[in-house]
């Protein structure tokens, strides 16, 4: 009864092309700008849907229900998943984004956002292994050596090879400053690495001939902290075809995501070589963790669709009691997708899904503005989007998904409990991402600690500004006095004393949610003036049950403020 | 590392005798003025905590990861689930407030509550089973025949036999119109069921020598619709040491409370005699489903205690980053129960746990004042409060068990997500208590389309005004500004049009919300007035990020009112 995700290329093109005018902004771009032609990204957007349905979704359930196996230190996937990926990178779907340079097809960013949040939806598991892949190879592109390049660039960009992240240690998750994995300097210029690390995605697994780690270590003279780090490649075979000491200890036994083993690591004098500078591996890792947490956010969107899309196929066919209106008197009962409850429950997550999808990919857009543009004022801006978005994304959008994926499996009552209909998994599977690459609470903690108050709200105020002017977003009265009212508050923070600043920690959650809120009323007027059935629906759910939260968070932000 | 649920016996005390005065109310009750003796409820309470503690709790992990095992129509209950259960009640625990004159102790029912909250905090799965005698023995109380009492009501009030509620057919969920199950009336004043039910809890299983099953259908000249279902008693094993026709083909696969098995019941013919008047069935059935509904509840504030109690231990433990304020200098690291974020939610768990216990231990008094009162008026208006705060207490208490064990799971950081701490098992078990016996959205139209439009608000006016006015809990000006706008909020609904009350549809969760976080004002009164710490931590949590969302939902359904 389960039926496999069924990505929709026609609502990605629309979102792209039209409500966000991607040719436009592509044109601008004079290393994308041929690839600026409407009829290649739909085409490419119809065969990446069709590759995600007819290969990755079907093995949604097994990954859950047989998982990642450890045995004497190998890890087995779930049956289907290597020959799955095996045809994932022959076909090129790793590089599609990659410069071509590297090898890659030089495609826009904003189809490889548009691929992996259709990968998620279809199977988070099986996802996870190659959606460290783009963050790998930024950041080496940026802080590793020619030669590191040389040999470990190509398998990455094509996918031959996948990457992990390695910095989770069992006393250091959040805090990686109490980390402790030593790197000791060889008369060759490798390093020997000591240390456990743990909640290793893809730390172990047959998908691949070779597993690139990224590992996070102190050198024997760094300075204590988070600023003594840093950052190594260790692979697990090495140049020579040798076998790194490298070994998977143990996977987890999790609430979900089963398919995707979270391994133990323990490094035994493992060999690896320097990424970037010593003591700078912080700076170097975080060229990773942002592409990984914009990766996190299209996971929320991509599950809350999938989530979205099972309730409102059983919706449909489900008959329960007569509706208020619009009853069938053909028949007993009716649709519950006619009962008032059940449509505004299934609107509202259509109005978060479709608002995060235009803001993922705008962000996509500004991520190619912030390398290409010729501007350097623009790409400024573009990347003052990004930093501030990524962390709004992550944690709005991957709460909003395990909320509603809560909600969407109420939409089956008793049926969404048993695993037959597969909506229950969504909800196990879902409820890491809000946990990894940076708790919520983390994001939140960057977006008001790091990225408000420092500048005293200047790059917001001015991205809320530039929202706020748009044409093509035309604005309604409420939604004026919303940002009007989220540019008031940044004045007050701009003032804000160290008493108040003390008390806004524990409104930190809020400060983000306004702020998302905020940037999904424009995304909701980019979507409202391109298509009235929309407005109506999801549009209409979102004036009047998403937005006036907008206000409710704004509010406890201004009480902290005002009880400091 | 997950340890057992610890019951606090002092706590309950504190909330019955002192927060709700229990003594006071229990001396104007004849039948049960003997137990008003503080010192035996204390001694009640430590000797449940015990058992509880020592005998339940250890068992909860066990039922989730070996589950209860369906072989041939037979199920096999967890390790040790049995010996516990004879336990059980060998120890006369179901018996507790049972009537003395049915072989019961006698006591007040609000000790039942405390011990079922507990127990279903330490092993929701295993509770499952005792979860309905109750119900079971007040529905055939009110409703069977003497006959029918004599045999089968002494082994549910000791609790020797088990018993359940089948009413779930794969085409009739929340809408018991369209049950199918037929019952045929034979010579010998028994019937013939035939028919198959699904998603019985504890429709099978080897915990108990029988089981007695309490069973709707409709007889050959049944009306269509609800009233037309008839409600029948039939045994596991007949009274002749037969086996009656009714075979368990399956247990469904959940996402959780794998210890409670949950059966699709076939009935072949099954022998089954008539509780109750023909066509009458849903009225008996509802003496046990609001039975159901307050255990339910309990369930919720349990389970919500029992992920406090496991966050609450790590979060003083766990060790991450410098808190803003009281830095422990003799460390690298704070723990986290410092930083505002983790305090915030933790204290906010901790009200909505605390009002919980106080208003549901007062349901509990005021089913023993309807019961039992002199006074006719004084059992009318306890009845209405029971009425009321039935569906209030188990959609609110439900939903935030569930959003506050995802809460407090993430307060563990990756080790929630994995199953050693046992805090995602809870998320996984507490998940369904929004969906069985009635869905919230289910409650949500009972409280305001059932029992406030139909009397024009007038029941839920004069508890809302009893409640204000009570001298034991000193009213804020913010509660009361509170109370005004839902008694303003009353007058409105009592001269709505027929398009507001069409209108109000999707906003009856947030009317209920509304109510449970007006009753929760008062609870908070009442805490906060005999418990200084409470106040400090908890009823300040309370005051700051719970009571804000009563003008929130008030403010969604004047919203629809005015739209409409």
């Amino acid at each position: 009864m389960s039926q496999p995700y069924r990505p929709d290329p026609d609502a990605a093109a629309h979102h792209l092309l039209r409500v966000l005018d991607a040719t436009a902004v592509w044109r601008q771009l004079p290393a994308l700008a041929e690839h600026a032609d409407p009829d290649l990204v739909r085409q490419v957007l119809r065969e990446a849907a069709t590759f995600v349905h007819e290969v990755v979704a079907p093995l949604n359930r097994v990954g859950d229900e047989v998982g990642a196996r450890w045995h004497d230190g190998a890890v087995t996937m779930p049956p289907g998943f290597r020959e799955a990926y095996q045809a994932f990178w022959h076909g090129g779907w790793p590089a599609l984004s990659a410069p071509t340079a590297l090898g890659g097809q030089g495609l826009p960013v904003a189809l490889a956002f548009v691929l992996y949040e259709w990968l998620s939806a279809a199977n988070h598991a099986w996802t996870m292994a190659p959606g460290l892949l783009h963050g790998a190879v930024e950041c080496l592109r940026h802080h590793a050596s020619d030669e590191l390049q040389a040999r470990y660039l190509p398998p990455l960009v094509s996918g031959e090879w996948l990457a992990t992240m390695a910095l989770t240690e069992p006393q250091a998750g959040s805090d990686l400053g109490l980390l402790r994995t030593r790197a000791t300097p060889c008369a060759d210029g490798s390093y020997r690495i000591e240390g456990t690390k743990i909640f290793i995605s893809g730390g172990e697994h047959d998908l691949t001939d070779n597993i690139v780690h990224l590992v996070l270590a102190r050198l024997p003279d760094a300075p204590a902290g988070a600023k003594g780090l840093t950052l190594l490649l260790a692979p697990k075979w090495l140049p020579d075809g040798q076998r790194n000491a490298i070994a998977c200890e143990r996977v987890e036994d999790k609430m979900g995501l089963h398919g995707s083993p979270t391994c133990v690591l323990r490094f035994d004098g493992a060999t690896g070589w320097l990424v970037g500078q010593p003591h700078q591996g912080l700076a170097a890792m975080f060229v990773m963790m942002n592409a990984a947490r914009l990766h996190v956010a299209l996971q929320g969107i991509g599950l809350l669709d999938a989530a979205w899309q099972k309730a409102h196929a059983y919706a449909l066919e489900r008959r329960q009691m007569r509706a208020p209106q619009r009853r069938d008197p053909t028949q007993p009962a009716d649709p519950i997708i006619e009962h008032p409850a059940v449509q505004r429950l299934l609107d509202t997550q259509r109005a978060w899904i479709d608002t995060g999808r235009v803001l993922a990919y705008h962000t996509a857009l500004q991520l190619d503005v912030a390398h290409h543009h010729p501007n350097a004022d623009v790409r400024r801006a573009a990347h003052t989007w990004c930093a501030l978005a990524t962390p709004v994304l992550k944690a709005a959008w991957t709460e909003q998904a395990f909320l509603g994926a809560s909600d969407c499996l109420q939409v089956f009552g008793g049926h969404g409990y048993v695993r037959e209909w597969g909506i229950e998994q969504i909800v196990r599977d879902v409820r890491v991402t809000m946990i990894y690459e940076g708790t919520n609470e983390i994001q939140a903690h960057d977006l008001l600690l790091r990225k408000t108050l420092p500048d005293r709200g200047a790059a917001l105020r001015a991205t809320l500004e530039g929202l706020r002017d748009d044409p093509g977003a035309p604005a309604t009265p409420t939604w004026h006095a919303g940002v009007q009212r989220m540019l008031a508050l940044l004045d007050r923070l701009a003032a804000a004393s160290d008493a108040q600043r003390q008390a806004l920690h524990p409104v930190a959650s809020d400060f983000l949610r306004a702020v998302a809120i905020t940037l999904m009323g424009w995304a909701r007027a980019r979507l409202g003036a391109t298509d009235a059935t929309w407005d109506a629906g999801a549009g209409a759910a979102f004036d009047r049950w998403v937005w006036p939260r907008q206000g409710w968070h704004c509010g406890l932000v201004e009480q902290a403020l005002a009880q400091a």
